[in-house]
């Protein structure tokens, strides 16, 4: 049974060290409230993806906290977390809740601070994401975790670090656009190679930045839209969640996420399309690698062929397939728990034909978002009706 | 639509200092797969309860790490957390699960450590259940909390801290039958008056204990049970959660919980039942007070006469309905993100006939989790068929 969006918001990613998850999660939720025609009393269940409210604010329950920020204290509320994942899982809650009945109007959402905190807090919270018994105590960080899964790429396939910073090159671009986007500024390949080394052979535009945001969307049942009259004509025809070993130790490769595929699979035959049907992706590229294993994952690309989308242009806005065009995780940002929601709200423009780097005649769009090294992955269809 | 419950189980609540949440979680889940009498494989789905685990070990991502765990690594994945409340919102995403027919076996449960770290270090954990801003910054924990509501409650209604008392005399009482309780100890009226004061009115044994612990349960559609051949009697026949208002000083009354009435209300309207059809039920009883404050929002007792409840002996074991049969969080333990699924296990045992402290004839089961001092709430009606 297909859900629909009415209304999807996002504050701007980057820095608000002067606010906090129930502020910014509350212009979202209000924003996407007012897109959807409704009003906050309407909203009978609030699912948010927050990943270090815990470490970083002191403040977990964030699922009654960031409904009351929202205006809907009584409607049932609840925090959904699956490390960076927690926002595609929100979203699939959500799915799930219309699905059985339960609800008819869910605000599905995320906020979370995480540039409030230095750099080695933020980096040990991140580090929650891993297997501390078996990564984090053996020196492992995120960006080192998925250098590893680089140089394995690199060294499988016929590809080169030049590819791998196509792919930043490709999603700064698109971010020049995006009024919500943390950075604007256009970079060059010769930009990535030379930046400076985080861990080899990710360089500082290889990785995506430390975001502030929130996000917001309405998810309603068919029956409410039409019932409400409200102007809802996208519709998550489609979800998939799967997961993986937690530690990349115990994976049969490093260069699959295997989540992924299993979460596009399922998400696919629910819509009942393969990956040629999509118009356009937003992708889980928290380092450009990423980027990469992701368009295999959802089959765009055969294995160890991914590096040709940027490099050939072909997911680029004007491409085949355009991937990111919101500017990604890269450009746009990564406020972690917020970004499967944060793929949401730019699928619901790119669909309504609204969005600053608009692909024409975008009616089926997906979102994929990895948790972790691909512990957790989910994989949401989205489909317009034209615009 | 029901879903059904083919197995449960829980480890001893307690002191595990030298395990881990994923090692309990590994136990309970093993213990409830057999007992559903199943394979790991076969588990489509885990959702687990846990509050505390980026806190106190480290860890997030606790959906994966604990599918995997289970021997479910390829299983969709996630943590639901709503602070105490996190295990009986686990359970609700399950039947949102299994009712939406995205999944027809779910492995939901939920792991807590709680006592490898310091006295001050767990009270500064749980603090993260309240409002940051408003409460912690000021200076209050949970006792304190739970304190002001028992104040307000003695001072509004013809009550005494006696009263209370016999809450905790009587779950201490029912904790001693029970192999998995944490406390094997029965205490009289003047052990709970004469206890070291912890936050007044509540003494030591008015307040629950700092727990370890694991629980699982297998929740499945009826078709699944009914094609794989399952012993599966139980039924989870009514799901309710709302909210409320994350901190104490923004609500209408201190002495009333109206996140749990509403779950309640919503609960008993899918099960098409009244608080009179209930047999038997596990409330969450985190402080004397709370019990209280639980049968009057379950509905079980007008406002202000919960105290009636134990004093007279009417939530005995052989009362006329009988409340915390396992021992209640007071003396079976609270591991916090795991309770909510403890009582589903509890009450599964109860409507089996096979629970150490068996109510006779029980068909009718309540489960009642609560989150912070109220504002996460979720209630669940089991019904057997006989035994």
């Amino acid at each position: 049974m297909p859900v629909r969006i009415a209304g999807a918001s996002s504050t701007a990613f980057g820095r608000h060290t002067e606010s906090s998850s129930r502020e910014l999660f509350s212009d979202a939720a209000a924003a996407a409230v007012s897109d959807a025609g409704i009003i906050p009393r309407d909203v009978e269940a609030v699912y948010v993806g927050n990943f270090m409210g815990d470490v970083v604010e002191d403040q977990g329950h964030m699922g009654a906290l960031l409904a009351e920020a929202a205006g809907a204290r009584e409607a049932e509320s609840v925090r959904i977390e699956s490390a960076c994942a927690s926002g595609g899982s929100a979203v699939r809650a959500a799915v799930n809740a219309v699905r059985a009945g339960s609800r008819d109007v869910v605000l599905v959402g995320g906020a979370e601070m995480m540039y409030t905190v230095s750099t080695p807090a933020i980096t040990d919270a991140l580090a929650n994401a891993a297997d501390n018994e078996y990564e984090n105590q053996a020196g492992l960080t995120f960006p080192g975790i998925y250098a590893l899964m680089a140089r394995a790429y690199l060294r499988e396939f016929d590809a080169t670090r030049e590819d791998l910073a196509h792919v930043a090159v490709k999603n700064h671009a698109n971010g020049v656009a995006n009024p919500v986007a943390q950075f604007h500024r256009e970079c060059t390949v010769e930009d990535v190679l030379d930046a400076r080394p985080i861990a080899s052979p990710l360089g500082l535009f290889d990785c995506c930045p430390v975001s502030d945001g929130a996000s917001a969307a309405v998810v309603v049942s068919e029956s409410y839209a039409s019932e409400a009259g409200l102007d809802a004509p996208i519709s998550i025809v489609g979800s998939g969640q799967s997961s993986d070993s937690l530690a990349l130790q115990d994976r049969a490769s490093m260069t699959r996420t295997p989540a992924a595929e299993r979460a596009a699979d399922e998400a696919y035959e629910e819509a009942g399309i393969g990956p040629e049907d999509a118009d356009v992706c937003e992708v889980h590229d928290c380092f450009t690698i990423a980027e990469v294993l992701a368009v295999e994952a959802l089959g765009l690309y055969e294995r160890g062929e991914g590096v040709r989308g940027a490099r050939e242009g072909e997911t680029a806005l004007d491409g085949r397939v355009p991937v990111n065009p919101s500017g990604g995780l890269l450009a746009k940002g990564h406020p972690v728990g917020v970004t499967g929601v944060g793929q949401i709200v730019e699928l619901a423009k790119q669909l309504e034909g609204r969005h600053p780097n608009q692909v024409p005649d975008a009616r089926v769009g997906l979102a994929h978002n990895v948790g972790g090294s691909g512990a957790s992955a989910s994989v949401h269809v989205l489909r317009g009706e034209g615009y």
